[in-house]
């Protein structure tokens, strides 16, 4: 009898404990919810694209499943309704040409794959009822093996790799049926028309709606490359060089210097996005044929001239810790050139990102690099005997 | 009357031609596929693990072919058998970690989706018969619309990427199905359990049968590159420093010299093998929360180290061409101060390497960088006053 009211006091302690423990629960949840509608609007307001691709999904797949549900009650299709479906919903990418990649290779691979194992299920037919199922079984082991290992080649896994997964899938899939093979024609030209129906739909959304072309962005992101590392280099020119004659103003961090750490990395999205681009029709200023590889050479460049980037950088903030430089003429004069020499090669990259923007010829690219030229071949007669090379006076200094 | 002998010479003229030109294509297309074969061989020779690969894949789809095809003849289930071959062709990949990754995304996808739009079946037909269609048409959009766009976040893009595509892809079908809701739910319980064995037919070959671990892969991946950065730096110390000396040898496309390229690109690769080694049950000395983000780090760490050796590289091919090396008391000092100092830390590098292979403390690594350190302390002594750092007296060299 004495229990009651000990449960009662314990009660009393624990419900405002689990009341407690409610709330802040629910406010660490609520934080949390917080953050993701902060991530999830900065995605939608740092790129507009990414909303209007995702309602592009929303209604192709809308339209479709309508379109078919309508269908399917009418004219009791029900189960190929199914294949529009699955095929908008696998095909459909971001870009344009990411798109077109798969939906041409899922269309060209079905009606390949598909014909092959009408054949395979013809013949196997040959070998009466016992053996066919043996031979299917022969058969699938080797395409499915053969395909498989062929999507270790390079060239085939950049372009064909979607193709090569969906061929195996048909061929199996007309195979293990157990239909005879006037009911497998059929049931393939109608699974080959809903499947093609899907990757037109797919098709037609991510070319007429606000398309974002994989070429485009390739573009773009080549240029826009060029001209962070541009920035790269006037900032050092400017803030570095020039302003370092006077005040020692401490440069670690500042957004220039950090730049190019995101072309370093750039190889991989470059690569795919060149990949998709050869998939797109002519649009705009690029034609069928645009000429995507030679932006892979120049994106190699870029990532070869931010590596040279990360050691200017590493050799900026080592002297900026020393702090321990001299200022003799020499040293002064130097400095001015190098000054020169790093705002001129900045300007003529700011130039080429510029005409590779407008689709132009640099011509005043030439201008700033012949400037750069000039100032460092300067430097190379301030060097103590003729054979010395620019580098070996910079090293002097 | 005369045309006959003059059609009879040019076909005596075109005949060879034609026959000399079916013979050369022949040859273009022999040669091709020599070609061919050559590249596939090599790629068999280079990994075996890749033939096998393709065996394993091939082994699984004909076994769950094979015992969907005689289970469907027997009990005639038909339809169901398509989903466990889809799911093992779809579902399969290379490494242990993909395939754990996409099979449980999948198996959880389908799940929670069914769920869900049984959940808007049941909701739909509130609405009665007219505004049913146009509710479930709303419901796909919407859950469309959103998980599409849920696939811009960085994490849920690593991670979940391929669940969401399946759950968008299983509600859309449940929801345009034209089924009443208990045909449905047996429909969804016959579905979900076809895809579960398919998924579990591919974890178990992926597992059992000579695994290819992304972990393990992702290990392998960063101590060899570790191990191709200390070989560039003992080749340099010793062909270039050392040798140097005495001859003038040309070293421009030594193979020591280029292997770092390989290094710089490396970031996607070690990227996407941690993310799938994340999936992986523990296995042989790897714990279930082996921590693959060190991994990541020290790629970071060994791409910005191959970026040094790339301006290295450059300048070295610059002295190499200009030839104009003045070989003072001084000079021959700090070269030989400089090969051993590339030599430590090449040692050292090599040393972490075989350290990371065996999962030990990498004991002798500290010894070689002293080493290093102790000779760098020396160049310094060089220098003209005490403030002047290595990087300076280098300079003067």
């Amino acid at each position: 009898m004495e229990a009651a009211p000990r449960t009662s006091n314990e009660k009393a302690g624990v419900t405002p404990l689990l009341t407690f423990s409610i709330l802040s629960s629910f406010l660490k949840i609520h934080d949390k919810m917080k953050a993701a509608a902060m991530t999830l609007k900065k995605l939608a307001v740092d790129d507009p694209r990414r909303v209007r691709h995702s309602l592009k999904v929303g209604l192709t797949l809308t339209v479709i499943s309508v379109f078919y549900y309508v269908k399917a009650l009418y004219s009791g299709l029900g189960q190929s309704t199914m294949w529009a479906v699955l095929t908008v919903v696998v095909v459909t990418e971001y870009t344009a040409g990411a798109t077109l990649y798969k939906g041409l290779n899922r269309v060209i691979a079905t009606l390949l794959a598909g014909a092959l194992g009408l054949g395979a299920h013809r013949l196997a037919a040959l070998a009466g009822n016992d053996g066919k199922s043996v031979l299917l079984g022969v058969f699938v082991f080797l395409l499915a093996a053969m395909v498989t290992f062929s999507r270790f080649v390079p060239e085939i896994k950049a372009r064909y790799d979607y193709g090569a997964t969906i061929f195996i899938l048909t061929f199996s899939l007309v195979s293990v049926s157990g239909y005879r093979v006037e009911e497998l024609i059929g049931l393939a030209h109608h699974r080959l028309s809903t499947v093609a129906i899907g990757v037109a739909a797919c098709m037609a959304t991510s070319i007429a709606i606000f398309p974002v072309w994989a070429g485009e962005e390739l573009h773009n992101l080549v240029a826009s490359n060029l001209d962070t590392l541009a920035s790269f280099l006037e900032g050092v020119g400017k803030e570095y060089f020039e302003q370092k004659l006077e005040s020692h103003k401490n440069l670690e961090g500042a957004s220039f210097l950090i730049g190019y750490k995101s072309v370093l990395n750039s190889k991989a999205m470059e690569d795919s996005l060149a990949n998709f681009a050869r998939w797109e029709p002519g649009h705009g200023q690029f034609g069928f044929r645009h000429p995507w590889k030679q932006y892979l050479k120049i994106g190699a460049l870029a990532r070869q001239c931010a590596c040279s980037m990360q050691s200017l950088n590493g050799f900026i903030s080592a002297t900026e810790k020393s702090e321990a430089l001299t200022n003799s003429e020499f040293q002064q004069n130097i400095k001015t050139a190098c000054a020169v020499m790093c705002s001129e090669s900045g300007k003529a990259l700011a130039e080429l990102a510029s005409a590779i923007r407008d689709m132009r010829p640099p011509t005043a690219a030439a201008g700033h690099l012949g400037n750069a030229a000039t100032v460092g071949s300067q430097v190379k007669m301030m060097g103590p005997s003729e054979t010395t090379t620019v580098e070996e006076v910079l090293l002097y200094a």
